[in-house]
């Protein structure tokens, strides 16, 4: 190779995606992981609390200050980003996985979080960083990155071509694996003897990916999600109602248009895609059927809400804003069986 | 007590709405199974198909003629019932859990199930036998029931009673647990390995159900099913476009006029029921919100597809049928965890 | 009929074998649930903590003074009925579910359990309450019953018959769904995400049904258990080293003696059970097969934890204690898919 | 690089081992899938057959005569490789994944798999290749290499380097995802209904995996598998009398020195590994403890039974067999949740 890979911090190491963008990086060829922190396991060998990752890497507390890093992955608690980000990306390139910059407009976070932005006068404000909706430069010139949230990313791929082509709201009715509740959420609802076998709505009109959603979309939709019994996966099944004349052609051709020369977005126009295809995978998998009775397509999205509705989807924005190619180390195939 | 237990015989026994009959009617106080049949498997002890029922009974052909019972449950594949119910009929109570007679009107049936209907003819037609939305003399009545299909008593139940509301077309957005699929699909799809932690659409626009419900329900729906992986269960999330002024506390009314004294609905006013609260119960649970944003309510409906979406409801039918209390020997309570 | 049911208290009632003395109960046409028990949700109704039961009880705080019934299941945490079963014993029958008074000797318990027994002195001392292995009028005669663990019940059921037979120590690799860890473990440990796709051995030299099996058995075992990604079930395999020229028919026919009219074993001859057949039975399925390569016999044995293993069995014991004839209530049929 | 990769062929690559080498073969940079083949979806891509792998290949019959590969991994069925074997490693370096060349002994194959071994005179016999119990030189200098079993490879692992400590025979007690039993297993006992849920023994005393983990050993050992609902991961919990005086410390130090240097072996000696820990992975967990009481050793050894236990083994071969590190382009991270 000859380059030197560039080095990379994860703040919040040991929960779902701190964990996974540390699974994933080590298997980037030009990025390499130097620094890992938890707060309340600084200290231990990261082997410790995620022995799957087989690392040799030793938790360290957070410290702004010291932190040296050519990028910082954040991944902890909401408000976390709100705190420390401001200063960071004056130091390095930052990309934050929790939610605290994605909504651009304070009021809409006040609401639909119910608590004060205390950070409202970030500048710059964080890139919102879907990267198949935006220009590559947009990305690579900036300092900080606001990853989309897991319902968003799977929801707005499917949905953001077809802005000509929708006449009324979306139903976007949504089902999630379990790991999308994160790894500390130690209470009884979670229990795999309370969830295996089982499966249910939740959030059902009051979700906060709603505002994510509609404000990358400039459209108001109608959004529910479901907790399914397995660990990972998004499956965004979108009922939206075309204006007359449209049908499933001018849906694929949006689509096709959209997504030429993007990895990571198949267009899948045979049979019905499963969530399990993309387990471990950064791809999204759309397909769409039009029902001529209703006048409605049927748009579905999978995704592995981990990778690119989270960890692999940040790597993806590390590649554009380092100037390295979109896919450089992220996996294709999916994990199967 | 003193009273004599009226005779059953489950027709097609070993597959899964067939030996569920088997397994609730082995606690019905006031039904016993004195004849079980299989195609294939004629001669061997129901106990080395079905182990889990842990029953004496020995497998026998089916022979049309010969059978005698007080009540049949037609537990076969499509075109069974369309052969013998309306000779059966004459001679004892029918109940019939395949979709033969369920849609009344033929040419619906040709059209979604893509061939002929071999007894159009049939007198007197079976009644459509989803408990709580007929009058319960209706079914005392009747001769022979069409058991309601899985999908539709979930939707029917939630829907039917706010027909006075709906202001536009209901999206109806299901999951079913895998069971839905029967035990003979021995298809590389249905396999443990393809299925464990994915989940994914199917029958996105076409699906046989569809005409059930929009029959029952006297208006048009757009209907997808989903594949969970869980054995059983079926939670039907259903939006739907209110007309002006109407909100939750309208939906909830009409239900509870509905289902006032109707024991196997319960109607959820905190918190959203798992599918798997209803394991091995013949409960439906409903519960609803309204989104002020979009106008829509919310409805969710949660069965086990085998106890009230098939064998339960179809032994609720024969309690009605035959004067018992509507809920002998029927489950309340659903096996958690 | 007649006859007046008698009355139950279940303290502790929205654990999983609290709860799951409520759900058999429910069906048991000779008993009667009046009092539900907990300590933290007293004053709420037992369908908020416990929706699958369908319950109009109310939970209430335990009060040993006042509680009245015929018989009282303890469903509490360790050293509960230490403190109140000597007492509660001379007003009802008592049936303690938890292992306080399962090994007889107080050294023993101490060893293993690693605290004081503070109840050393009661008398008359709870009896062991394997129903199968002890004659009928035992039980009867018992003011209270110490209920087996569920891994003694799945192995005694297959070992205890065996003595003759054994030459060597027995090697016990049990393996059980994730409700035997009850409803209360709220740790990262054991949320869905974490045990979902795989499994793992625990408390591999030091469970402490270790002595419990041995106590009954009077003989040393080797014993792990490993944690399996299902709900329920306990699945006993066990390698037992036979003296000379002992085969499967002897152990056969020494299961055959031993469970002749007993309702709750069977003895199964071809095929291996799997822990979904006796899926919320109270049934024990037993296969044998001989290895003569090594002279080892090896023993399956499979049960419901919650049921056989915990609550069914409970409800045997209260059967055998008031007279009722032993399989009253309880399912035999399994939950299957 | 400047290095060509090397060209690999897929012999059956529909199913779970040969679509999983195409998989992990899809991240390796010294090597690339140019053939991938089907006997009944031949001319079909293999997107098609195997969606999750994202691939542009196209399935190809195949035919002996003209293949052209550096390597070809053989997924077939049993017999396959009898057949075509002793032709192929004349002209390029051979994988096979089945059974028909671990065992050495022709008696033993006819034995226990009960037909003909066609391929008896096959020279040179191909090396059977676990690969941390063979000298890198051996395997490197094979033509052919006999790809070992799952339950062997786990098992052999943590047995293996205990030769002098072990008296008396080993009891192996080992559970298995489903994935083992194959993707063309489409019977009822594999449907994903039938087994989730619950766990069961098969092939208790005449699993054919035993004559090869004997054959490796030198010793009789007493092996039952068992059957969970998980997707991928082999457990092999073994109970092993040790000599007088050993403890757990010599198994310890026998494991630190076999597995010095080698990557994929990885002792653990805090906590119990679960299989989960190594999906994806290529590596095995060992962990042990000494069970002074009864005498007994008991060692874990957890695995990906598709991984390590087939398709990332056959590569670990590939990379010795071409002088590549042994661990190039083989995931060590798990996939967790």
């Amino acid at each position: 190779m000859g380059q030197q890979p560039i080095v990379a911090a994860v703040i919040g190491a040991t929960g779902y995606t701190g964990s996974e963008v540390v699974r994933l990086l080590s298997a980037h060829p030009l990025a390499q992981v130097c620094t890992v922190t938890s707060e309340r396991q600084a200290g231990r060998p990261l082997r410790g609390a995620c022995p799957w990752l087989a690392s040799d890497l030793v938790l360290e507390p957070f410290d702004a200050e010291s932190l040296e890093a050519n990028v910082a992955f954040l991944c902890q608690e909401a408000g976390f980003a709100m705190e420390f980000l401001p200063a960071l990306q004056r130091r390095m390139r930052v990309i934050d996985l929790s939610a605290d910059f994605r909504l651009s407009r304070i009021d809409d976070y006040e609401t639909w979080y119910g608590r004060p932005h205390t950070a409202a006068q970030c500048k710059p404000w964080p890139v919102y960083g879907l990267c198949e909706s935006k220009a590559a430069e947009e990305i690579a010139a900036a300092t900080a990155i606001a990853n989309p949230g897991c319902y968003p990313t799977a929801t707005l791929l499917a949905l953001a071509p077809l802005s000509d082509l929708i006449d009324g709201i979306p139903v976007v009715d949504a089902k999630s694996g379990v790991s999308g509740a994160g790894r500390s959420k130690t209470e009884t609802d979670y229990l795999f003897t309370e969830l295996a076998g089982g499966f249910k709505p939740y959030g059902v009109t009051g979700h906060r990916h709603t505002p994510e959603i509609e404000q990358e979309l400039g459209r108001r939709v109608r959004f529910t999600p479901h907790l399914i019994p397995a660990a990972r996966g998004i499956c965004s099944t979108i009922h939206v109602p075309l204006r007359a004349g449209a049908g499933r052609a001018d849906v694929l051709g949006a689509w096709q248009s959209a997504y030429r020369d993007r990895p990571f977005v198949e267009i899948r126009t045979e049979g019905w895609p499963s969530t399990k295809e993309v387990q471990g995978s950064n791809r999204c998998v759309l397909a769409a059927a039009f029902d001529e009775r209703t006048g409605h397509a049927v748009l579905v999205s999978v995704i592995d809400n981990l990778v690119k509705g989270a960890a692999g989807q940040a790597i993806q924005n590390m590649n554009l804003m380092f100037g390295f190619p979109e896919d450089t180390g992220l996996p294709m195939a999916g994990l199967w069986p």
